[in-house]
């Protein structure tokens, strides 16, 4: 019994750091249910950059000396679904990147380019995992030691749950940030009908 | 001799119609010589997006008032070899989308978001078709009436060629603006030795 439970456990053991290894289109998650960081989420496709968004009131939004870049990838094969039918599939997975921007680089004399990265969130879709809050959850691999390979979904409390679901154009997802995806779900008839553009939290 | 002529050039255009729909991984020619614009591009891959980008005198540059996102993808083979080796290979393709900005747009109260596309320009690097000018050629989809299907390079005296030729960080790309990939070409050993970063021009 001790060498069969062994056995069981170097599988699964073994299986998560091969999943860790490979290029993820996708969450994956450890054993104890953390979502491991994609290595290679530069390489999903990219939906918008914003630069020094803020989603309060401006006053308490970033210094406007130092405003950060928010990039926005999706997994591949939720891109293409999405491009099909203007809904995401289930294990579909959102990364925000955010970078520093920089004025002044090299040849630039005015505006602002990006810099090193400065935080990675994500949102993932699996429906049975996250059944308590409507699908989706909401992680952040940002720690004080700096970025962690894993991570557990944050608590349910989190702003960005509530934000998600009252102000998103489509699902739980702020396809209004998306041009190219937000004409896809206007022809395909998948903004949801509670969508207000000129709503603010 | 006739017939035989006649099923050449309907190889070729027929040839040349399946490679247009086809998903492009880099530049895709017409039978005399005009690039074709890819319809994919947005699933390459994304190397940065500056806001208000302005090259030349400051004074000179786009309106503060309505500034344009840069989006800079590049065709995927092409990107795995610059990760490998820092250098890029014959047939890179970089696509430079130019969207408006917006502020204001649904729940984001400050910054800017991305709007409508604005313009869409490309770089190729082909050592035998543009062996005139370094080995790489720039190119322009737009036209007084919107975008075009596919083009002629932009002329030698065009603007593009002595400024990329000049002030690029790795070959005739502007890598310091790419902070991931800027920063492989730097343990690769691929800068140039004439980059200054300090060089205005």
């Amino acid at each position: 019994m001790k060498f069969a439970g062994s056995v069981v456990v170097a599988t699964l053991v073994l299986g998560w750091s091969i999943s860790a290894q490979q290029p993820a289109n996708g969450p994956v998650f450890s054993p104890s249910g953390e979502l491991l960081r994609p290595q290679n989420y530069r390489e999903w496709v990219f939906l918008t950059s914003g630069l020094g968004m803020t989603y309060g009131p401006a006053a308490e939004g970033q210094s406007r000396q130092s405003p950060f870049f928010d990039n926005v990838f999706v997994n591949r094969s939720s891109y293409e679904a999405f491009v099909k039918d203007g809904r995401w599939p289930d294990k579909t997975m959102f990364i925000l990147e955010g970078r520093r921007s920089l004025d002044n680089v090299s040849i630039n004399n005015g505006g602002r380019t990006q810099g090193d990265r400065a935080f990675i969130e994500a949102a993932v879709k699996d429906v049975q995992r996250f059944k308590e809050t409507g699908g989706w959850a909401y992680f952040s691999f940002d720690s004080p030691n700096g970025l962690v390979n894993s991570v557990k979904p944050l608590p349910m409390t989190a702003p960005c749950y509530a934000c998600h679901a009252n102000n998103t154009a489509v699902e739980n997802t702020f396809v209004q940030f998306y041009p190219e995806l937000f004409e896809i779900a206007r022809q395909k008839g998948t903004v949801k009908a509670t969508y207000d553009p000129n709503k603010k939290p």
